[in-house]
C-alpha cells in the first residue's frame, strides 16, 4: 500500500476521553473512530489488523474440526423466553421491537439460536459431536462503555458451541478447543496464559479463561513459579498453612480503641502487624423460613480473615448459608448477632461463623471485642472462643504456596480475551434439544461453549506491545509488516527506483508493505513518527547516501539501533526476519 | 471436506412457505435455515458460497482503489436527523433505544455515518478522491419479508461511498466502479447486465443497476439487439414513431358502448385492435394554491396512451403539474374536468393533457366520449380536438426501436444485485461535509455510492443456475468445486486408496473438495442426489470396475453424459476444467 493511496488518520494529540493506552493509540494511529458511546468505526488501518486476527481464529477453528456458520444478529424473544434469559438478562440486553410489535434482541451471545439450530437439524447421536462457530457482531448495552474497543457496546466475537451425546465427548472437544486456543494466541504473537476460571452460577464442570498478560489488565492471575498452574485469583485456592497452629502464649486483654476500627488503624495503635489482627466481615445469610423467596436475606453470617488478607467474594458466596450474590450486613444486622460494626470479634457471637484457613492458624492476635471502641489482644482460638468452620475465604497473594503442590504463586494482571466453558445441559434442557441415543431413546445433548473477543484481542495486543512512540505489532497481526521510507524520493531517481523495486518484490513475496511515498511537504520525521505510531514492525529506509555505499537502513520497531544491510540481500534478510502468521 | 465431518442438512421435501426456486433450493440443500420471518442462519454449506462472493467483491473493490472500513451496525439517530432521513424513512427503518433512552437505528445503509467520517477526517481537496466501503450486515424491517435471502430483513451488503472535490472526479470514480462491478459479476460466473436506472427523487446525474438475468426476476430490462444499450424499463425511453401521422380518413361518430369501458372490451365490441383505442388515465395534479402544502392535490391531469401500451408511472410523475408519487383521480375528480370515469376522451376536457408519443401518432381511433356508456370512433387529433403536450409516457415493449438509435429492443427479466449512483451533495450538504479547495475556501464534497447485495447475489446465482435436481454452481462460488464419490469405499481398498490420494492431491492443488465418505447406510443414489442438490459442479466417481480399466468417471453437473477419464490424468483434467475465481 502506498501512503498516498491510504487514509492516514494519525493524530498528535491524545484524545481527552481515552484512559487506557490501547484506546489512546488506536485513536491516535487512526485505527478506529468513535461514532457514539461504545460504537466505533474500524478505519482501514484498524480493519487490517482485525481481519488478520479473524483469519487466524478461523483457520485454527476449522483445523480443530469446528464448522463455521453465520447466525442473525437479531434474535427472536421467544427463544430467550424458552431459556429464561429474557427475564434474567439485565439492561445489557439490547431489546427491540419490529414493525409488527414482535420482540427481539440484538444478540450478545447465541446459545439460544445455536441450540435451536441443533434441535432442528440434529436427530441422532451419530451426528455428534458437532462443533459450530461464527465470527459475528455482538451487542451489549453496557451502562458505562469504556476503554475503546476493549469494552465497547458493539463488538466482534467468535462464539462457538459444541454438542455431545456424552460427557466424555464434551471433555474431548473441550481439550481440543483448549489446544486450538493456545495455538491461536501463540500464532497471534501474544504472551498469554490459559487460566482456570470460575464456572459461575451455571456450574459447568470446567472452565478456562485465556488472558493476555498486561499491566493494565482488569483481572489478577495467580501462577505457580514451578509448574503450569495458572488460575484467576477469583478461583485460585489458598491452601491451609502447613504445620500446627502456634500455641497460645499471651493472655486475653481488653484494650480501649476509641473510634479505631480499621485493621490498619488497630495494628498501628497496638503497634502490631496487620497479620496479627483478625478481620471480621458480616454478610447476609440465606433465609431459612419455609416461605422465604429466592434471594431473601436471613440471619447474618460472620467471616473472619487475617488482617492482611482480602476476602474472595466468589468463594464466600458459595458457602452454605451465605446469600449469593454477596451482600454486606447493615450495622443493625451486625448488632442482632452480638457484633458491633467496626468492633466485631469471635467472642460471644450468636451467628454462623466461617474462619479462613490462614486466620484459623493465628495465635495471640487482636480482634474486636463486640463492644464499641474496644478490642481484645492476646486472643486465641479454642481457648477464648470457638473457631467456627474453617474454609478457604481469601484471595491468594504472591508468595502463597501453589495449590498444585509445586512452587509458590506469583500474581500478574491479565486481559481476558477468550473463555471456554463446559456448559452442560442448561440450554439444551431448556430448549429440549435431544437426539436419539444408541437405544433409540431421547437424550438431551451436552454442550460446550467457546468464545474469543476478536476486537478485544486487538486492544489487548496493543496493551501488551507498545512504547512511548506508539504500537509495536507482532508480525502476524501487523496491519503492514514492513514500512519503506524512500528519502527525497522525488529528487532522487536512484532512491525512487530502488524503493519501487523493493516494494514490488516484497509485495509479491506476500508481505503487506507500507511505502511512504508522500511528497516533500511531509518531512522524514513525520513519516518515521507515523510508522512508529502505527506500529509497523520492520522499517527500511532508502537514501542516496546508503545507496552509494550499497546499503539500505533496517530497523526493527523494538530495536535500539539501526543496521545497514546490503541492498542485494535486503529481500532475503526480510524474508528471514518477518514471521507471517 | 469429508462428508462425515460436515453438517449435511439436505432435505427431500420442499418447504411449504418457499415460493421462488432459490429459496426452495437453499433450504433443501441445507445452505440456510430460517430463524424468524426474514432472518436466516447461514449454515456451513451456504456460508462457504457467501464468503466466496464476499472475497471476490473485496478483491475487486481493493483493486479499484477503494479502502475497506467497518462501520457499526447501530447508528445514532442524531446523524439521521441531520440528513432528514430519520423522518422520511418509513417503517423499514429498525429504530431502537438504548438503556439511557437514546435513539438509534439498525443501519439499512450508511450514508450518514460515512459522511460523518468524511467530515471529521478529510480536510483538504488533496485527500480526495476517497473511496470507502464495507461489507456489513444490514437490516430493513420489510413489511413482508419473502423469497428467503432474496428479500430478507437482515442481510449482507457491500456498501461503498466516494468523496470528491469535483464532478469530473466523481465521474472518473463512477466509471471505475462500473468497471469493477462488471469484473465482479464476470468473476462470479453470472450472466448479468449493467442497465441505466432511474435516479429517483435524489436526482443524481447518473445511475446504473447491475442485474442478474433470470426468468424469476422482479425487474424488466430493455436491451438493444444491436448495441450495449440496456436500461430498466422504468427508465428506457420510448421514442416517437417515425414518419408523419397518418391523415384523418374516417368521420367522427358517437357509438353506444353500454357498461363497456376497458380498452379490451371496447376493442372487442367495435371489432378493432386495442392499438386503435385511445386509453385515458386521470391522475392527481399538484396544487397551484399559494398556501398549498407539499403533496397537496390540485386539479387532475389527463394522460392519453395507445390502448395496447402501459403507463410508465415513473415517467408520469416527473411531468410538470403531476403529483409525485403518482395518485389516480377519483370518479368525482374525473367529472370535475369534464371526463366520465371509464369513458373519458379528449373532446371537451378542461384539464391539463399529456399525450404519449405513440398515442399522438394515432389516426381514425376510438376514444371515450365523456358521456356514460358512449365512445367516439373515427376520432383524430387536431381535427376533432387539440392534442395537448406530447411526451414519453409509456413502458417500452419488445420490438420498439432502441433509444440508442441502433436496433430494436428486447425485454428480459432481471434481479437487481448491484447499484451505482452519483449521489451529488445530498448528504454532504446536509451534514456540512466540506474540504478546503485550492483557494482555501470551504467546498461541499460531491459523493457517489455503490452497493452490492452480497447475500442476494447468492440467491440470484441460484435463480440463474438450477435444474430439477438442484443448484448448478459456477465454479467461482461453488461451496465445493469438486465432489468425489468413492463407491463401496468401505469394502474396496483400491477405491479407498485412490479416493484418499485424489482428495489429498486436489486439496493441495487449492480446490475445495467434498468427499462423500459416508458409510454403506447412505446409498450411492443418495450421495449423487445430495451432490446435485448442493450444486457441486464437477463430480468424480471412483469404482472398482473403473479402476480395473484404469479410469475414473467424470461428470459436469451441466453435462448430459458421463465420461471415463484415465486415472493418471484426472488431476490434470480437473486443473484444466475447474475455473477458480
Amino acid at each position: 500500500m502506498r501512503a498516498t493511496q491510504f487514509l492516514i488518520a494519525t493524530e498528535k494529540e491524545t484524545p481527552a476521553d481515552a484512559v487506557v493506552i490501547s484506546h489512546k493509540l488506536m485513536l491516535r494511529s487512526g485505527m478506529i473512530r468513535k461514532l457514539a458511546a461504545g460504537l466505533y468505526t474500524w478505519m482501514p488501518l484498524g480493519l487490517r489488523t482485525l481481519r488478520k486476527v479473524e483469519a487466524i481464529v478461523r483457520e485454527e477453528m476449522d483445523r480443530a474440526g469446528a464448522q463455521e456458520i453465520l447466525m442473525p444478529t437479531v434474535q427472536p424473544a421467544e427463544l430467550w423466553e424458552e431459556s429464561g434469559r429474557w427475564y434474567q438478562y439485565g439492561g445489557e440486553l439490547m431489546r427491540l421491537k419490529d414493525r409488527h410489535n414482535r420482540e427481539f434482541c440484538y444478540g450478545p451471545t447465541a446459545e439460544e439460536v445455536v441450540t435451536d439450530i441443533a434441535r432442528n437439524n440434529l436427530s441422532s447421536y451419530k451426528q455428534l459431536p458437532m462443533n459450530l462457530y461464527q465470527v459475528q457482531t455482538k451487542f451489549r448495552d453496557e451502562t458505562r462503555p469504556r476503554f475503546g474497543v476493549m469494552r465497547a457496546r458493539e463488538f466482534m466475537m467468535k462464539d462457538g458451541y459444541s454438542f455431545h451425546a456424552s460427557e466424555e465427548s464434551l471433555q474431548e472437544t473441550y481439550e481440543r478447543m483448549h489446544a486450538a486456543y493456545s495455538r491461536i494466541f501463540t500464532r497471534l504473537g501474544l504472551d498469554f496464559r490459559p487460566v482456570l476460571a470460575d464456572t459461575g452460577s451455571i456450574g459447568g464442570a470446567s472452565s478456562h479463561e485465556f488472558h493476555v498478560l498486561a499491566e493494565s489488565g482488569e483481572d489478577d492471575i495467580a501462577f505457580s513459579d514451578s509448574s503450569d498452574y495458572a488460575a484467576n485469583v477469583e478461583l485460585a485456592e489458598a491452601i491451609a498453612p502447613t504445620g500446627e497452629r502456634p500455641a497460645a502464649s499471651a493472655t486475653l486483654e481488653k484494650v480501649e480503641t476509641p473510634a479505631v476500627s480499621s485493621v490498619e488503624d488497630v495494628a498501628k495503635l497496638l503497634n502490631i502487624a496487620t497479620s496479627d489482627v483478625l478481620k471480621a466481615i458480616v454478610v447476609r445469610g440465606t433465609s431459612e423460613a419455609e416461605d422465604a423467596e429466592e434471594g431473601e436475606a436471613g440471619e447474618p453470617v460472620v467471616l473472619f480473615l487475617r488482617g492482611d488478607h482480602q476476602l474472595n467474594e466468589i468463594k464466600a458466596e458459595k458457602l452454605p448459608g451465605v446469600l449469593s450474590p454477596l451482600q454486606f450486613a447493615s450495622a443493625e444486622e451486625v448488632q442482632k448477632v452480638g457484633g458491633v460494626a467496626g468492633f466485631t470479634g469471635p467472642r460471644g457471637l450468636s451467628a454462623r461463623v466461617y474462619v479462613d484457613r490462614s486466620a484459623a492458624h493465628m495465635a495471640d492476635f487482636a480482634c474486636g471485642a463486640n463492644e464499641a471502641d474496644a478490642h481484645f489482644t492476646g486472643a486465641n482460638w479454642g481457648r477464648d472462643f470457638e473457631e467456627g468452620t474453617v474454609v478457604d475465604l481469601r484471595n491468594v497473594v504472591a508468595g502463597d504456596p501453589s495449590p498444585c503442590g509445586q512452587g509458590t504463586l506469583d500474581i500478574k494482571r491479565g486481559i481476558e480475551v477468550g473463555h471456554i466453558f463446559q456448559l452442560g445441559t442448561k440450554y439444551s434442557e431448556a430448549l429440549k434439544a435431544t437426539v436419539l441415543d444408541e437405544n433409540g431413546k431421547d437424550r438431551v445433548m451436552t454442550m460446550g461453549c467457546y468464545g474469543i473477543g476478536v476486537s478485544r484481542v486487538v486492544a489487548a495486543a496493543i496493551e501488551q506491545n507498545n512504547d512511548d512512540n506508539g504500537i509495536i505489532w507482532p508480525d502476524a497481526i501487523a496491519p503492514f509488516q514492513i514500512g519503506i521510507v524512500p528519502m527525497h524520493m522525488h529528487k532522487s531517481e536512484a532512491v525512487r527506483n530502488t524503493a519501487e523495486t523493493l516494494y514490488k518484490e516484497l509485495t509479491e513475496a506476500g508481505f503487506d508493505v507500507f511505502m511512504d511515498d508522500r511528497d516533500k511537504k511531509t518531512s522524514p520525521g513525520v513519516k518515521f513518527a507515523d510508522m512508529e505510531l502505527m506500529g509497523i514492525p520492520h522499517r527500511v529506509v532508502i537514501s542516496d547516501r546508503g545507496l552509494e555505499a550499497g546499503t539500505l537502513e533496517y530497523k526493527h520497531r523494538n530495536a535500539e539501533e539501526k543496521e545497514d544491510i546490503s541492498a542485494d540481500s535486503v529481500l532475503e534478510v526480510l524474508k528471514q526476519r518477518v514471521k507471517l502468521g
